[in-house]
C-alpha cells in the first residue's frame, strides 16, 4: 500500500570519530524514503533549496519508484542545514547549528496524496503535523516527534497523539513526554494518551513496541562500527511503518516483523555516513540482516 | 553440579526514589547464592562480622539447601558495609561510604569445597581471585570484576582471565578493560583477552553473550516498578550460572536459558529492597517469567 511521508530534506554536516562530511544528503523525510521505499511505494512531501543535490531525488524515484510531486523547490532559500558531532558512545549528538531555511515554510502535499492509506508525519512541529493530518486525510497514521515540542508545544502534540495511530519516539522523549522514568510505563502511558501503538527507540540498546495486547522488544542489530548515527530513527521509521504499509496490517506478526526490519534499517544506516548505507541497501540484505538478528535473539 | 561462590556478604544502607533501607542484608555472595540455589547446590564462602543478621544464613540453609561450612564469622570485627543512593534511571549508585572491615582479609572456602564442578568468583581484587582458583581447583569457572580493578589490578585481571572460563560484567567494565566504545567489540575483544564467554550486563537493557560460536542479546525483564537496583549483577550471575550448574552443561541451548535465567532472577531482586524478592522467589515464578520473557521477544 501506498505510503505518504511528511518531513525534512535537510543538508548535514556531521563529525564523528571515524570522519567528517559537510553539506551531505540528509533529512527525515530523505532517511524514511530511503528505508521504506525498500518495502513499499512512498510519496514524499519536503521543502528544498535549489542547493539540495538532486542526485537523491533521482535514486528515489528512478532506483525506488518513489513519488516526488510533492518535494517543493523553494527559489528565494537555501535547504535546511544541520551541523552535529557525536563522541563517546555516539548515543547522541551535540548539534553546533541548525539553519531552518526552507523548513521555516511547512510542507504541501499535493491533492494526489489524499487518502494515502498508510501515512508518516516525521519529526515536525505538532501544529503542522495536525495541519498535515488534517490535509491527507490518511489511513493509518504514524508521528515522530522531539523534546522541543513537548516542552513548547505540549498541547498540541496531546492532541496529535489522539489523532494518530501510532507515535514513534527515543526513550528520553518518552520519558520527557509521560514524566516517567521507567521505560515500560512510560510506553503503557503513550497509550493512555492516545494511540493504539507506541514505538521507543533505545540507539544501540535497541527498541520497544508498546500495544494494548502485548509488548515487544529487541535489541540494536550488532553493528561492530558505528559510522555516522545520523537518522537511525528515521531510517528505523522507516523500515517499521514501509514494512507494514507492504502488508497492509497491524496484525501482532506484522508488527513484530516491522519492529525487525526498523532495527536492520537503522543498522545500514549507521555504519556509513550520511545516506550511503540506504542506498546500498536492498531487501536481500535486510532479509539476511533480520535472519541474523533473529538468531542473535534466538531463546 | 555443585557451585561454589566465593564472595561477599554486606549490610547495605539503600535509598532509592521508593524509599530507604539500613542495614540491609547483602553482598555478592548472597545475591548470588539466593538466585542460584533456586536450581543447584550452593556451596557459599565468605566473610562476615558477628553483627551480620543470621536470618538469611538460616534460609539459605535450610530453605534452600548451601552449605555453609565456608561463611567465616570474625569475632573482633564488623561486617562490611555498603552505604549508595539512586536517582533518576537508577542504572547506577552513588556510593555513599565503604567499609572494608571483615572484607580485608580473604574468604577461605574450606578443603571440602575443592574440585567442585562450577565456581563463581564474585568481584574482589583479581590477586584474591588467582588464589581462590588456585584453592578451590574447581571445574567451570566464572568471575566478575569491577572498575577499580581494571585500574589498579590490570595485569592480576588480565592473568585471571586467562584461567577463567567465563567473565561476567557490566558495559561500562567491558568498555572499560577492552578500551573499546562499541559492545559488540569489546564482547569480542574479551573473548581474545581468554575466557570462552563474555556476559555483559547493561542494566535496565539487558545482557550480551559472547561466545567464539554465536553471540546472543536479551532486553532485561519488563519490571514496571523498580525499587532497589542493588545485587541486580550478582543475581544475575547467579541465575546464570546456577542454570549452567543444574544442567553441567556450556552448549548453546544450556547458555541462551542461562540469560534467560540471570535476567529473570534478577527481575525479581530489584522488584523489592535488599534480598527479599529473591528470598519470596521460586521457581515456579522465574520459569514463568522466563516464559514472559520469551514471549516479548518472539519475532
Amino acid at each position: 500500500m501506498t505510503l505518504v511521508v511528511v518531513g525534512s530534506a535537510g543538508m548535514d554536516t556531521v563529525e564523528t570519530p571515524f570522519g567528517r562530511v559537510e553539506d551531505a544528503v540528509g533529512g527525515s523525510a530523505v532517511y524514511f524514503s530511503l528505508a521504506a521505499s525498500l518495502f513499499t511505494k512512498v510519496q514524499i512531501a519536503a521543502n528544498i533549496g535549489q542547493d539540495y543535490p538532486r542526485r537523491v531525488w533521482d535514486f528515489l524515484q528512478h532506483e525506488r519508484g518513489a513519488d516526488l510531486a510533492g518535494v517543493r523547490t523553494f527559489a528565494d532559500q537555501p535547504s535546511f542545514r544541520w551541523s552535529g558531532r557525536y563522541e563517546g558512545d555516539m548515543n547522541s549528538a551535540q548539534t553546533l547549528l541548525t539553519e531552518l531555511n526552507v523548513l521555516a515554510e511547512p510542507p504541501t502535499p499535493p491533492a494526489s496524496y489524499r487518502g494515502a492509506p498508510f501515512v508518516f508525519l516525521a519529526n515536525m512541529g505538532p501544529d503542522v503535523q495536525l495541519r498535515m493530518l488534517e490535509d491527507l486525510d490518511g489511513g493509518t497514521v504514524f508521528a515522530d516527534t522531539m523534546n522541543l515540542w513537548i516542552e513548547i508545544q505540549g498541547s498540541a502534540l496531546l492532541e496529535l497523539m489522539k489523532r494518530i495511530d501510532g507515535l514513534i519516539l527515543n526513550d528520553g522523549e518518552a520519558r520527557a513526554l509521560t514524566g516517567e522514568t521507567n521505560l515500560i510505563r512510560a510506553g503503557e502511558d503513550l497509550l493512555e494518551m492516545g494511540p493504539r501503538l507506541a514505538v521507543v527507540k533505545k540507539g544501540e540498546h535497541g527498541a520497544f513496541l508498546f500495544t494494548r495486547d502485548f509488548h515487544f522488544a529487541l535489541p540494536a542489530y550488532p553493528v561492530r562500527e558505528v559510522v555516522d548515527p545520523t537518522g537511525a530513527g528515521d531510517s528505523f521509521a522507516g523500515g517499521f511503518v514501509g514494512h507494514l504499509a507492504a502488508c497492509g496490517s497491524l496484525e501482532p506478526d506484522a508488527l513484530r516483523k516491522a519492529m525487525a526490519y526498523g532495527t536492520v534499517a537503522a543498522s545500514c544506516t549507521v555504519e556509513r555516513f550520511s545516506t550511503e548505507g540506504l542506498e546500498l541497501a536492498n531487501r536481500a540484505q535486510l532479509d539476511a540482516r533480520l535472519a541474523e538478528l533473529r538468531s542473535f535473539i534466538s531463546l
